[in-house]
This record gives structure tokens, C-alpha cells and sequence, in this order.
């Protein structure tokens, strides 16, 4: 299988703790690597990795508070250092770039590549990435300031083609990729071949829903429906439930919910609030209401 | 003794390795707290020595390089998140202000306290901070961009009353204050008590020099005679002797050497470049030259 992992390079929330960085994550779909979120020390975990820096391409920064994006100037200035020449595009919500501009132009007076900004409305799902394998598409959510989620979601392949049918049928190469592609065979005689007899469906496209900052959000299960992983917010306990909801965020509970209304196959938790020593009680309270569920935690890899 | 303790926050250059971070100390003088350059990640190295955010006043930013200040959005958020009410005062070579103030604004929409700024010229030794037991006087350094260190100086405290001497000589109350600052005491007979029979002296007034990234500058050395301690940037070895002179940093024995010509009592290195995988080397050559030379490193205290 080709590669899809995700690395958690930081699931605290603002305050800092001696346990947990701020946000940020990296994608890898088959070494291209991309970036949610950047918060502060996003570079340093990033090295931690081990993944090369210059793999990655675009970073997707969910909301502008400064726990999901203190980390890029530091991340963009090393990039310079190292004399990156490639491009590199960074999505967010509007008002990132006249913010940063600024300070990258003082801080790097010669820049070796180009950072392209790309702003997108939070109010819809949109694509705002695609390739031939792979499309990102915002997850609309609800959070003190415009705010998005990401869905990564591979493209199907097409069929794999079984060699010894296509000599049988004596199928013409310039048939190949219609057959790849689902078409049937007619043969020269008129008889159809289905396209099932010909080939072998690819490997399922997998995705991966990342949910930021929000208020528990039932109406997001529609978009993000039978995802392999689940990444969502769980700032607070139960007990916390109320400031969850004044601070626009969501429970352990709440999260294990969405999961299970969505039918996604694994959740993962984090953004943890700061007041928890350790986030037991919230993969306990998550876990009876969806079992497949996993605590956040730096440096850990998920292979989608 | 009244606490006088440095504490090393990060120690590394501005590439991001697995195991050090970007510039940042505290120095506590008696439990306040001055934050000398906030690299990324200040904040969560701060919280991992236990030390009070809310003792930190005073934060001194050597010079605007990334590596040393890009900590600052995140810190100055977080106390505003804990709900600081007593001003923060920053003081940095001119600039600074001018590229943070639309950030921090936007990013605290409601700041719950004041922050400060007080810009220094580079150029001269200037004392930018006093209070009734300290002060903090600018190093002018050389960089690639208006650089200064920061010495910390005790005041020398009033000398200790000999109680039993005092009162031997029936010294009336209304005279303790002059001699306690060095004055002898002349009787109603007209003889005079000198006053080191009646005292005896302070402690010597203790003092930490930090001295931030610049080319080999052997003309600090009469500016911290004698200091208790000195931290020093030591970037490079021997080897690369010759990158240290073209990007405006010292090697290890070169920081050595001022250790000795300035006739420190102990020497600190640190700003480690990324490219040695430890720092043995480092240690080895300024050792060499002055033996009390230790490694800075994350976490490490060091009691003036």
C-alpha cells in the first residue's frame, strides 16, 4: 500500500504544559508531505520526524489563533536557512497573509523560494488542494472565529488489470486504460467481456477527516462519513461540558459521538485543555461511546 | 544567599535539532524573573522549570533574529490567556515593536495587561533596567544586525551591623543607617570608631554576563571582568573557524579566550550550531583554554 501516515507533531491547546506542544500534524500521502496547523515548536517536532523538510509542500492552518499558527515564521525562516528553492503554499482563513508578510520580509531579507498564500471562505466545503492521487476539501466548523476542518481524501485508482484474461481475450493495448478505467471489452465477434472478468478492483481510496477547534457539530457526520481516521478536538471532560460549549469546544464524549454517527473506523483525540494531568478520563469517556478511539499523543505515527 | 540562578531554556541556533531549542534563559533574582531572548518554544521550556509566569517583568531581546525572538507571540498570549494584570516590559534594539504590535493585536483582541517596549541603541553600554538590587547594563556586540548582551550586576548591599559592637559604644539608633553604608561613628568624647570595627562587609555583589551571537570581540573582556559567571555563544569548532568569522560568530575557543582575558570565574557556551551531533568537541577546545567551561543545555540551572 501506498503511503498515508499521519504524525502528530503537537495535541495541546493554548496554555503551554510540560507534556504537550500546540497543534500541528503532518500528512504523509506517499512522501509528500503536508502540514495542519502549525503552532509554536511545529519545527522542532517536525525534525523529530525525521521526514526531510524539503518534502513538504503545503500547510493548512485551520484558524487563526496563535496555538495553530505561531509556528510559521520560525518554520519559514528555517526553510530560507536551508535554501529551499521549491514553493510553498499555505491555506488558511483569511487575514493570515497581511498579517505575517510583514514580519517574514524583516526577518528574511533574502528569501531563496516563495510563499504562496491561498485563503479560502469558511463558510462552505471547498477543494483547495488536488493532485492526481489525492484532493483536500475544507470541513466547515463552528469556533469563536472563522474555522475549518481538512478531509484528505485519496482518489479510487483505477482496476488492476489481470494479464492473463487480457491475453486470453486478446484484448488491443489501446483498449487498456478504458478497461482500467471500468469500460467492458467487445470483442471483434461482438461478445462483451464485463469489465469484472478483466480486472480486479483497486485498493479502497482511504481518507482522513482533521477537526479543529469547534463546538460539537453533529451536522459535520454527512462530510465526513466512513472515514479510516477521525482526528477531533476533545478539549475538556464531561465535567467540563459547559466550558466546552462557552469556549466553542467539544467533550471526549461529544467527539466519540460524532465518530460514531459519521461510522468512521478509528478516532483519534486531542487538543487538550491544559487543567488535565494526564487525559485518561477523557479517552475513558470517549472510548464508551466509541471503542476505537486513541488519546494524541507527540510524535505518535498513524498509518491510515 | 539570596537567589541569583540562571536557568537555561534553550540552547541551540536558529535550524531546529532534536535536541535543542532556540535562545532562551531566566534569571531569577530572588524569585523575579528576567527572560533574556524568547526563542520559539520559550514558553514551554519556561513551564517545564516550574518557575511563576506571573514573576516574569522583564524580557531583554539580544537582537531581532528569529531564533530569538519568534517565542514572543506566544508567551505574551498566554499571559494574557492566565489573565496578567502587571505590565510586561520588553527591551530589544530598535524595531521590534514596530513588527509585533499588529500581531499581538490581532491576536488579543482583549489584552489584559500592558506590554512595553523600550528600544536601546546598540552602540554604547547603556543600564536599561535598575531596581533596588540590580542592574542590567547592554554589551554592545557585533552581528550581522544591531546586536547587545546583558550584564547583570547586584548592587553592592549596606554592610552588617555588629550588634555587640554597636552597642558597646552606645551608638544612638538615628546613626545605624550611616554606618551601615560605610561611615565610622565618632563618640560624645570626640573619639572615632572606625567602621569596620562596628561592621562587617556584604556579600560581594555577584553578576552574570550574557553574551549573544557575535564575531570574536576581545574588546568585551573590560566590560565583565570578573563576572561570576559568562555565558557566551561558541557556534562553531576550530574546524569551522572561518564560517564563524563570515557569519559573525565565535567559535568555543575563542569564547575561552575572553573567559580568560576577561578573568570570569566560570564560563557557560552555548547557540550551538545544528551541524555538530554533540557538542564534545566544543567543550574540549574551550576547556582547554579556560577549564571552568561548561555546556549549556535545556533544562540546566546554574546557581550564580
Amino acid at each position: 500500500m501506498e503511503k498515508f501516515d499521519l504524525h502528530i507533531l503537537g495535541c495541546g491547546s493554548a496554555l503551554p504544559t510540560t507534556r504537550h506542544f500546540p497543534t500541528s500534524q503532518i500528512v504523509n500521502v506517499r512522501d509528500k508531505l503536508f502540514m495542519i496547523d502549525c503552532g509554536e515548536g511545529a519545527q522542532l517536532q517536525f525534525r523529530k520526524t525525521h521526514l526531510k523538510f524539503s518534502r513538504l509542500t503545503h500547510i493548512f492552518i485551520s484558524h487563526l489563533h496563535g496555538d495553530h499558527c505561531f509556528g510559521l515564521p520560525g518554520l519559514i525562516s528555517t526553510l530560507n536557512l536551508l535554501g529551499r528553492t521549491a514553493e510553498l503554499h499555505i491555506h488558511s482563513p483569511k487575514g493570515l497573509e497581511a498579517l505575517f508578510v510583514p514580519m517574514l520580509a524583516f526577518f528574511n531579507r533574502q528569501m531563496t523560494y516563495k510563499v504562496l498564500f491561498h485563503e479560502f471562505d469558511t463558510r462552505e466545503p471547498a477543494m483547495i488542494y488536488e493532485d492526481r492521487s489525492l484532493t483536500v476539501t475544507t470541513i466547515p466548523l463552528r469556533h469563536r472565529m472563522p474555522c475549518c476542518g481538512f478531509l484528505f481524501e485519496e482518489k479510487r485508482r483505477s482496476n488492476h488489470i489481470l494479464r492473463e484474461m487480457v491475453d486470453f481475450y486478446q484484448v488491443p493495448v489501446y483498449e487498456l486504460n478504458r478497461i482500467k478505467n471500468g469500460a467492458d471489452y467487445v470483442t471483434p465477434g461482438g461478445e462483451t467481456i464485463p469489465n469484472n472478468r478483466l480486472t480486479i478492483p483497486s485498493e479502497q481510496p482511504r481518507s482522513y477527516a482533521y477537526c479543529s477547534d469547534t463546538i460539537y457539530l453533529p451536522s459535520i457526520a454527512d462530510q465526513i462519513r466512513g472515514v479510516d481516521l477521525l482526528f477531533h478536538e476533545a478539549t475538556f471532560a464531561n465535567e467540563d461540558a459547559s466550558r466546552a460549549k462557552e469556549t466553542f469546544h467539544t467533550t471526549a464524549a461529544q467527539a466519540a459521538q460524532i465518530a460514531r454517527d459519521a461510522g468512521v473506523k478509528k478516532l483519534l483525540i486531542g487538543h487538550f485543555s491544559a487543567r488535565y494531568d494526564d487525559e485518561s478520563a477523557l479517552l475513558q469517556e470517549a472510548s464508551s461511546i466509541f471503542a476505537d478511539t486513541q488519546l494524541a499523543k507527540e510524535t505518535l505515527c498513524v498509518t491510515i
